[in-house]
């Protein structure tokens, strides 16, 4: 059972999209060092996209002036896409991120050459646009990009950084992009951090 | 590891949309009948909302007149979240439909009161606009809902077919919604019907 049982139809474009739904389907065997909320396992890449998605509605009251909500939620739906190809790449691994760029953007021309010309386009523009951090609609995605693994290392006993040993500086590196456009969630942050001092997760 | 983790901080606010964030994270464990493409395991509903977010985007140059395709995206990413507490209930199981209507209408109090209230009353209209199926952007969104299955089911072996034993007029049915919105389909539909019902994956 695979995606090469494709049996295509009449129509080139349909197929085209059909085949590439079916090839993506491949972002649920992509394991993140994330663990699900309830410690089970690893969470997919899917099941992230999906997340960080779904939290881009639910903070838009906190979302900068000139951010187009309904944009950045389809920049998390697609931002992932590359790694079908490229692989996950942990924000804690200093070895694996020197090379990380190039794998990408091979990994990307094979996966949006599959797609027909006007959304290899549009879906390539929302993926360089999110990983550029420059826009109002990728800095607010990666904010929930960024957020959602923080949260899920408080309710997990910080598991990731626990097996990542970033230093503080790391972390406050990476979630200070998500408290540069949501300040409110300073508060929640700093307490977490203490408590994660205090429980010997993370490291001084 | 759980939700009951959750140290807050100072905004009430940004407690409750972090909180709800962690609640929808059990998403990842109400399982579909649905095989993943590779037939490795069941798809759950956070991949499922995932996926069919993604088509929405696929499709969109076939997205009748009138469909806001943004909306449509955002309505399949809350479209199941209502599963946390009803859990998924098989297309094909008829007793299990019989008061669907009614475990959802309960789960959706228990769930969007946990929000405040402007996105309550978002997430609700979103949830119970695609149930009803009668806006554009919901069948829209309802025909992604209906094409990614059975598109699974063309690449596994028709697996919940197989195991629902629908007959071919509810499949028809099912499928339908997503043929009338996309008439383009219909080629590609009426050969995987054919090869389904000469390897027997399904019955006529």
């Amino acid at each position: 059972m695979s995606v090469e049982n494709f049996l295509p139809g009449g129509n080139e474009k349909i197929n085209k999209l059909l085949r590439f739904a079916a090839e993506t389907d491949k972002m649920t065997a992509i394991l993140r060092r994330t663990m699900l909320v309830d410690g089970s396992r690893r969470e997919n890449d899917a099941e992230h996209s999906w997340h960080i998605a779904l939290m881009c509605m639910l903070f838009k009251d906190f979302a900068p002036q000139g951010t187009d909500v309904s944009r950045a939620v389809q920049m998390c739906i697609v931002h992932d896409l590359i790694e079908i190809y490229a692989g996950d790449t942990f924000a804690y691994d200093v070895s694996g991120n020197q090379d990380k760029a190039e794998r990408e953007a091979k990994a990307a021309d094979k996966l949006f050459s599959q797609l027909p010309e006007n959304l290899a386009k549009d879906f390539r523009t929302l993926w360089e646009e999110f990983d550029a951090m420059e826009t109002p609609d990728a800095k607010y995605a990666a904010a929930m990009g960024r957020l959602q693994p923080f949260l899920h290392n408080t309710l997990t006993e910080g598991h990731t950084w626990k097996e990542g040993k970033p230093s503080l500086d790391m972390v406050e590196k990476r979630v200070g992009v998500a408290k540069e456009i949501i300040p409110e969630i300073s508060d929640w942050y700093n307490k977490n951090i203490e408590r994660a001092l205090n429980e010997g997760w993370l490291h001084n």
